[in-house]
């Protein structure tokens, strides 16, 4: 017999005389005559409650099913007697397939997110975490489809780079060199041409300058890969290995990239509150009371789009006293960007054309702006609760332009050879952006740790399992 | 006006009035009345005829239109005179965007596969790599698709980990410890501690048993990801950084496990076929002759299943001389496999039950056989032409025989304490395999060396771009 998911069960449009059911007790109540365990096999949050008899013969086995345990059921499908659940499993067979003893660590509840993060190896049976990741998965999936349906193609940029010079941060060193005597040359220095590659590696921070390469090619093009930032920050929202979702399109400028990123955004929300409803309500239910509410709102309203120029004179004019003080010039903190979202707009808002000398060197200048405030076409898209969510730029496409911007960040050509080609070989305006996956998965669940949206986190000091 | 991709206008159903094009010149004719320019777009491997008539005030423009500029064209989109195309564009606008000059590395054509990786940052405009790189993001959507639609979560387990045994190959070290001058301890060793993660890190070399924890949580699941090497072999099947699809599933036996492995290969090519048609035909016709019977006959023929003990039987009666000497407890070598697929049985072929000897420590053994002859639940799917493409197993789910097969190995049973939990509480049997992505596309595009399915192969001695 075929296995039925539990999913499946509740969603039967009729009732069924034999059925096949495989998963883990998660509670289990004994009368007399009965016992009631609740199966849940992680295909949806909510487990399938099957009736035990106590006159069937393998009404022993009931009592090694503690929580934990996995167990095999065969039973009827009948309408359920029970409140909130239109189905249950009348069992007519019933076996422990492997047992939980009492030390089992995931007993009922009660248990805080620290301690559950020490055994991510079992947290997935766990509502939350059951949730989390089931999110998880069709958000990734609802990226796929959002840019697959706009014809835009996936590309794998590398995850071994050995440009050490990219940008976005500290870089972890990829190596086969033996660390205790590495090879050295005559003057005494490690000698890098033996190491693997022949030189320096490093783990990508970033794929948008390959994804660039593509778009130059492929017209509309999206990364989603792994990404690595080696910065020693033990922080909520930060964590050394993270997925991003970058991108690029060719013949696209600022607008359009904005466009892009806000349609983006509502589509992954949208995808979630239809593919995921059971999953968020719990969320709304036992992690964040606005969760539900903030998600509608950021799908009903127009996002607004504010200049980075005007946006720093709401923000001098707001009368508010800044930990970071404010004027042009000045990178926006995480006070400023709530003051925006939450207070002043209370609305999402894309902020853009920041200053040049505080973005890095591909961001195209915006033509006509006065020489003591020149600007580059460079976005924020900044959400109530989070902040920055999306940061994205059209690219430079002009050759000299683009070398004065290396110069300016004290860049050598030499190692962006094959870049500088891309303006020198039927250049093109193109734009594009990144998404951290784990921050839009903070956003649509209202988990406030990063360490709690991923499988198993890499944070300093820790990389566990 | 809103761009039309190329695509787009070759699948119009009625003509257009108005219409705007931006890609980049592949080809171009002058006449004297005329101008043809092919217009690429990287959207489909057909470019689309431009006529751009003398008579045009813009026609100056088109002197600068040469191979590799980018282009920006408005016109009518009318049915075409020519041969071979439905439609053409008569343009009321040309514009050069950017130009290419007589330098453009990727004139015309007889460019051979290893200079094209050379431009790697350029060959993606070229027929051949449009075309493979097409097909890698239909693959790669497909994927997603099958596994989604069968109710499988997609998991991201980690590509940094602590765990240096996985036995899968050798690894890269990730560090930020500085090579020149680490940190040392009393006893004049590197202390590891003092690196990032607190001990010493790899690139990962599987997510298998990580797979494995969320199985037994969500029931059925999959990872698609990258995955490393750091084997010194230069061969056009290895890289040290490819990606690749593992799925694992809960309550599952190695024959569901090869069931699922046949239909998922189908899936694959299938989905390909339906949607990449025009790719895989310039396949066939520039790569491989024998391409597209191939993967109808994969598609058409059920796959033999045959196990290793009966495979050695028959390669042992082949009376063939064999290379790598052939006897009941060896490795199959390739050309094992491929008299087994291509001349023996004549297709696709999963060969199952290995000698435990020469398999994983997790592999679970099997029920019943001869104590000198112990045989695991493993399987390699065996495809004509590739050889191996999948290998997947049932797991060990009992811990007394995990932890033998861990002695067997001489693993360490500390770091694999979680792992072992997952036999200790609820414990149910499972199975998985892996899937290489590059192999995949390999099979699927008749491309001869896995550098030329990646958007930037990484090998030893090469991580450019």
């Amino acid at each position: 017999m075929q296995r039925t998911l539990v999913k499946d069960a509740h969603n039967a449009t009729a009732a069924a005389d034999a059925i096949l059911l495989q998963g883990w007790v998660r509670t289990r109540r004994d009368s007399k005559a009965f016992s009631f365990v609740e199966l849940n096999d992680g295909s949806c949050l909510k487990g399938l409650q099957i009736v035990v008899d106590a006159s069937l013969p393998d009404y022993a086995q009931v009592a090694r099913a503690h929580t934990g345990a996995s167990i095999e059921v065969r039973g009827k499908l009948v309408a359920s007697q029970g409140q909130g659940q239109k189905w249950e499993v009348v069992a007519t067979e019933f076996k422990v397939v492997g047992e939980a003893d009492g030390t089992y660590p995931l007993q009922k509840k009660g248990h805080t997110l620290e301690f559950l993060r020490e055994i991510a190896h079992l947290r997935p049976r766990s509502n939350l975490f059951g949730a989390v990741f089931r999110v998880r998965s069709r958000l990734a999936y609802a990226v796929h489809q959002f840019f697959q349906e706009r014809s835009f193609h996936y590309v794998h940029t590398p995850i071994i780079t050995a440009s050490d010079a990219e940008g976005a941060g500290d870089m972890f060193r990829v190596t086969t060199l033996d660390l205790e005597n590495p090879p050295r040359g005559e003057d005494k220095h490690v000698d890098h041409t033996k190491d693997f590659f022949g030189k320096k590696t490093f783990l990508t921070v970033s794929g948008q300058l390959e994804g660039e390469i593509f778009a130059c090619a492929l017209s509309n093009i999206y990364t989603f890969g792994p990404t690595f930032r080696a910065e020693n920050s033990n922080t909520s929202r930060h964590a050394a290995e993270f997925w991003m979702i970058e991108p690029e399109m060719a013949f696209c400028d600022l607008q359009g990239d904005m466009d892009l990123a806000e349609a983006f955004v509502k589509h992954l929300i949208r995808d979630v509150r239809t593919h995921c409803a059971a999953d968020l309500e719990f969320f709304s239910k036992f992690v964040d009371k606005d969760l539900l509410p903030r998600l509608d709102f950021v799908l009903e309203k127009p996002f607004v789009r504010c200049s980075y120029t005007e946006a720093v004179e709401i923000l001098e004019k707001s009368g508010k006293t800044w930990e970071h003080p404010i004027s042009w010039g000045a990178n926006l903190q995480a006070e400023h960007e709530r003051y925006l979202t939450e207070e002043h707009f209370k609305c999402p808002v894309t902020v853009y054309n920041y200053p040049r000398a505080i973005k890095a060197f591909y961001m195209r200048v915006t033509d006509g702006c006065a020489p003591d405030r020149q600007t580059v076409a460079a976005m924020d898209l900044l959400v109530p609760g989070i902040g920055e969510i999306i940061g994205g730029s059209q690219r430079e496409e002009r050759l000299e332009l683009l070398r004065e911007g290396m110069a300016l960040h004290h860049l050598d050509e030499k190692a962006y050879w094959w870049y500088l080609d891309l303006r020198r070989y039927g250049t093109v305006p193109h734009a594009g952006f990144g998404l951290g996956f784990e921050r839009m998965l903070m956003f649509v669940t209202g988990i406030g740790n990063i360490r709690d949206v991923i499988p198993f986190a890499r944070t300093p000091g820790t990389a566990d399992f």
